[in-house]
């Protein structure tokens, strides 16, 4: 009998991160997909993917709507226990052999909390990186809830060990995100997705921004916010600019974003929701430089070799290749180091979070290893 | 003003635990105590603490009840779930300071979670133990949502710094359930509740059976109870055997027991549910020999020099002194280890878990440490 | 295509007084059957259902736990709550064209809240009767947010008119529980099921007890409990009694029922919590007098000719047959009147609550009506 | 002792339409006000009540975060389910004599369910009145719950009796929402919010538009909205336009809004989400029409005298006077219907919804009236 694997994807990003492994589990002959949709996913105003998924050829994907509205700092706790609950329901009517979770968002641990307090061997991908932000709190936590860990570095993996995992059940895979960015950039045929970013479609330079909350520094987000759109704004460059993840933090920036598109100020700068991850890829490839906190930056763009300005402390202690810059928010440090980054161009390709093959090395561990759920921590 | 000491409790067990922290909050000077009962606590039926914590002279007592009914493997998962949304909204109506979370039964997930999301410093007791069950899962995951740690070992204190914890951030103040375990040592005058144990009070020698469903280990529940009960029954000593926590399995438990006791076979056997800490304590202090899986073998009963029988994996790894006699789960084991302990007597007592002032030391960090809610791995 | 017929069950009781009608729904061409089971059903301690339902063919189950320990008055409200939550996710997943919810129990608010806040036709059977109880209130709430009723009696279908309801929208089919009780009265052939009613089962003469607690009158719970057990006690006739449904006070119950045990005082008297509904209407048939507050003793019995005791207010104002005589929860009153059904013996069957047929007419009327969500009181 | 009223505010208008009733609770001598502040009140994007209701002198408010994101047609459901939950809890805590719930949102069923699940006496506001959309269901399903109504005219009250409520516990006293209109037509000198509206203060003419989606006709939400915004944006004149509630649909309308403001067309239309009540009625009762299907067209705005014109279905039904032209969603139609009105010019006051006192009134019969959580349909 084929192990069932139950996914569990709670935002647009993890979908591109993950998609290799989805397709790898659906066409390896000892294991069977349930994909479940819960989170920012179902909502098209944080870049729905219930369609996406489908075009992509999976079915019978189970959809779960538990995101409440964010303005609040209870939304994400609500948010989570919610999607407890009704994990816990899915994972009793379709009874996994192995749950699996992505990252760090804090909607991941519902998946690891319903999955661990039913017994249900746990898998968690992307464990063992160091950020900042409430990430860097679920990220562990999880990784002590989780029985099998798939990590993106050596460092990730010698981390888990230090922190007590048992070495056997440490993966050092590289991240399924790497696969799609190294497919991407291999393959110059594939299609830009002109449609969805045709006022910028022929420039010949242009900018990507992606900036999330940081829920850790609430009081600082609009005063965040502005800075980095001055920013953008002077240097008068075409910009894509991605709209937050439903973070605390995101309807007020939501809400600026919607006031300075009232100003019709700067039509350089074109606001999306979401992309399909291949046209994604493309577009960070040949983007002039990536600017924000996203890990993006970190993951798929060291592989692309993308020049990034990273702002912040979202991402701070997180493994890094030559195309990061760092920078803090004031004004000057972010225009300075996008002109360092304009100037320096393209960087060269790191393969740092992984070789390209993550996905089938994670479907056919989840295949032949041994399955259990008690662990204890190693000293 | 006053710094606003929130603590959530979720089991009977957890109040005694916590009973002279919560004391010497309330007392303090420079704290405000904000006291929540959740969770079996509750509910008669597994001991309920509303009235005792009133009569403790505790008021203005918040109670959330969660409980789902517990047949079932998604009870933990929702119970928690629903305190998670609950105490999201506890905290935004009393909004605290600090957030107090104990131990590592699998509903202290709930306050560590709604606390760390809401941006609350967490603040964790009784971090950093090594056991078996669920329960080792949950702790060390509580241990990476919390900011502050109040351990009540030393090599628990170095767990949890080997685990990437910031050392100025745990505290080795010992465990506040020594502080009472202490008290009732040192005080003879303490009244025993014969009332309520009337049947065997003027019993010279006598045991406590306190036996929890191991949760991982589920299908081997109701064989697990039999064996101890045949161990029990065929010893023919008073006996007090508290019924179990309602984790997975203990429905089946209590089921048995029902089963059992309509049989009216061995009257020397009474079933409990709860006693007041102190009078719980010196049923302990005085008994022939404690029987089970609880912690109370192992923490309490190493101070009171109890004989303890410690059966099977559910408290595996934790440090022990020289009271506990471990044995599996067949019959003969369990008799055997019994038998040594009843020929052995007292013990002297250990203060591996503490000294007696934890609920002081601990309140007083908690007045004056610097509170934070930004953390990150030391490696 | 064929229309989904999404049939909700969330008690013991409803399953028999449904199963025809899915039956039909299940063999009919133009419908397709989708079973969801929740509340109490999923509880053995209920007399869970899961078990016997895919043994009678149904397959696909969609399960939902979500029944919280009701010792408190918070469970009904929490256990419904749950029950929108999770209904509604139910619902987004399988899109039903019509969702159908039974009687009066208190989570049957569940499926009627979600399917009408997601704009989903809701048929209600068994609407327009009158009792005591929080159901009487339940049941017309459901009534006004129904949008197809099928009623058991002649005068449900004129009080549901008179509430408003549109009169081409009330179908008088009968009860589909009536269905049953036909064939078991029809044929001598079906089996007794011997084994789950072992001890008297050669009993000439039994009485059968069916005893809710009444949730509005919750203080009197246990004496109306007593005053009950002390009749049969001292009638001193063999006796199959069923513990109650999880209304508030059926943990009080329950502990009467278990304290009682314990005694072992009269053996005569057996407790039971689920018969396969055919067994449990054989039983119904068979005995010489149902006593308690069960709908059953109005409904059922009243076409099977048993003399029922009803007690108290719970079936006040429900349609009845000659066969039930009323009593008030005294000793005396109780008693009195099962003497007076002993004396009388069987009754000549009533057909008021349905024809036998309700099954497969409601199920017509499910494939052939034009299905509508927009309704408006008549007046 | 005092008996304590706790009132369950849900949604933006139903503060407004109670506020003379919670000032009334507050100063009545034997009266303790409770106060529950949830759902979309919770939120600045849906015009958040907190610091409103605070400014106003209602002090210990509790709190309750319970809206989903309403993208999705679970949303309603999901926010109800919690809802119930979440109230559950506050009632077990501050156990209410009576609950208090207004009108028919589809949020009000969580305040029903809770308080008469709980078994504590529900008195409804602004029962037995007949519209189109969920909220017909919703009304008739919570008057089914109550036990004391309290309604706005002569017609609700035969038409509540006609259901089947018994007749002494149906009070018509006038809608508390009227008592806060008759206070802002004498008294000339209120204060305008200039503030809150400086674009179109000095306009000699202005429109005002209030257009909720209609949750059962999801499908044209779109289509509704361009109709009423290509009417106004042709008429040219200023014109504020209330954002709308938080139904299905909402997202969608929020959405155009927003793609509508990009353009920058028609600078004399300005959004809003919220008022302070007196100064939203005084908005009402200068503007020259009130254009959409808000109820505050057929209620204050008929005290007031202000010409209204009332699109599609969401009101169908309603009594209303003389001040309400009606039309369908076609350009034409709202044009013609606009035009008419402006012609016309202020009508005469009329008191079909009260007369000032009902604020009063009701707190009244609250504190003397002998409370009861048993009822039953009459007939």
């Amino acid at each position: 009998m084929k192990r069932k694997i139950c996914v569990v994807i709670t935002a647009r990003a993890s979908y591109s991160r993950i998609k290799t492994l989805l397709i790898a589990i659906k066409v390896h002959p000892s294991l069977c997909l349930q994909l479940v949709i819960t989170g920012s996913c179902m909502l098209d105003k944080y870049g729905g993917l219930t369609k996406l998924v489908s075009q992509d050829g999976f079915d019978q994907i189970i959809k779960i709507s538990n995101l409440l509205e964010n303005e609040n700092s209870t939304a994400a706790a609500k948010t989570t226990g919610l999607g407890v609950i009704e994990l816990a329901s899915v994972f009793e009517n379709v009874s996994p052999d192995v749950v699996v979770t992505i990252a760090d968002r804090y909607e991941t641990m519902s998946a690891a909390i319903a999955a661990s307090f039913m017994n249900i061997p746990l898998a968690h991908v992307q464990g063992g990186e160091v950020t900042g932000n409430i990430d860097e709190k679920v990220r562990h936590a999880v990784s002590k809830l989780a029985d099998i860990h798939f990590v993106a570095t050596a460092s990730a993996r010698n981390r888990l060990i230090a922190m007590g995992e048992v070495p056997e059940n440490v993966w050092h895979t590289g991240c399924p995100s790497i696969d799609l960015a190294i497919q991407v950039k291999k393959d110059a045929s594939l299609q830009f997705d002109y449609e969805s970013c045709q006022s910028v479609s022929s420039a010949s330079r242009y900018l990507v921004v992606m900036q999330h909350p940081v829920t850790t520094e609430h009081g600082f987000t609009k005063d965040q916010f502005w800075s980095l759109l001055k920013a953008v704004d002077e240097l008068n460059i075409p910009t894509f600019w991605f709209t937050p993840n439903p973070d605390y933090g995101a309807a007020r920036i939501l809400k600026e974003i919607q006031r300075y598109s009232e100003t019709g100020k700067n039509l350089k700068i074109h606001f999306l929701r979401n992309l399909h991850p291949e046209a994604f890829l493309k577009l960070i490839k040949h983007c002039a430089c990536l600017v924000g906190n996203s890990s993006t930056g970190i993951r798929e763009a060291s592989l692309l070799g993308t020049p990034v300005v990273n702002i912040g402390s979202r991402q701070h202690g997180r493994e890094r290749s030559l195309n990061v810059v760092d920078a803090d928010f004031s004004l000057n440090a972010i225009m300075e180091a996008i002109q360092i980054q304009l100037d320096h161009g393209c960087y060269e390709s790191a393969s740092l979070y992984g070789k390209g093959d993550a996905g089938i090395l994670i479907a056919d561990i989840l295949a032949k290893m041994k399955l259990s759920v008690n662990k204890q921590i190693t000293y």
